[in-house]
């Protein structure tokens, strides 16, 4: 039997992505969200969405770019301090020890410690009330040369990725392998 | 030190959501995605992104409408079936055994043994290139009522969510709590 919890934003997994931009005066910033994913594989693109309210908006707006850092676990206490506080009003990298590095294919810079980036150019800015959904494509995906296996893929331990459950407002770790995707549910013979 | 990856959809980790629709003649159709996201707090709002070619996104379009249901890790088998086979050539329901529920607010069918269901009703539909991005109002979530906590939200080891990883092509199981969102990175004093 199931229960009516109204309409509300509960879908789970959710990312923990923190999104590099550059402001007015050239000075990065970076701002940790949830409400995103990939959007289209050709051409190769994915979403984030913010509030008009942040620092961040304003700087995508009028860079037409972003990059999107997925932290490991091991960086979980700075990607929530960049979701908590503005840039407007606090510089993230300084504050959090993190590098700002710039990307030679976008105007916005990338966070050189965390284990994967992706370089986006802003295709679309949808407004759709509290927040607007920005469509970037993606102009390259950068991993850790030292977490590349042989298959030129970086390896799951290394990158230690975690998620945002949205009915507890909590972290978790990304655990264990359950199945192969398209073999799992094949029918036999 | 990075190398490149190139402009592919690396990015994790994606959700595994199971799209229902209804096709023309009311038949209901399943359909698992990984391009998704949420996107908009206020109207509440959810992503998934098909490619024109599937017979999902025929239904879709015709009755404005799609729910998502969430499977569990317990659902891992029938998920991926959902995902490789088309629902043109398939009765995905029967084929799986799972049930199929009619939803009293929008115009597609939920699937009743997933634990947690979105109801959308399609708000634009952007056509990107090989996929199409549908943006859903969230008109209601509901879960199974033996999940509720004290708090009246599904209890996560019930949930026992999973998620896609791209870059391997495999599922992980959601496994610990490792932080608090919003307090984690909270500055001290």
């Amino acid at each position: 039997m199931k229960k009516s919890l109204g309409p509300r934003t509960l879908a789970y997994p959710t990312p923990v992505w923190v999104v590099g931009s550059y402001d007015k005066e050239g000075q990065p910033n970076i701002m940790t969200i949830a409400w995103g994913g990939i959007c289209c594989s050709q051409p190769p693109c994915v979403t984030v969405s913010l509030r008009k309210a942040t620092y961040s908006y304003g700087n995508i707006m009028e860079r037409k770019a972003y990059t999107v850092s997925i932290p490991s676990v091991r960086h979980l206490r700075e990607a929530d301090y960049a979701g908590i506080y503005s840039g407007r009003n606090e510089d993230k990298f300084a504050a959090t020890g993190l590098t700002a590095v710039r990307s030679a294919l976008v105007d916005a810079p990338y966070v050189q410690e965390f284990p994967m980036v992706i370089e986006c150019r802003l295709l679309q800015a949808l407004d759709l009330g509290l927040h607007t959904l920005f469509i970037g494509e993606i102009m390259d995906i950068k991993a850790d040369e030292a977490l590349l296996g042989a298959d030129g893929m970086p390896d799951i331990a290394g990158l230690a990725p975690f998620v945002f459950i949205p009915t507890e407002h909590a972290y978790y770790q990304v655990g264990e392998m359950v199945g192969k995707a398209f073999e799992a549910g094949r029918k036999e013979g």
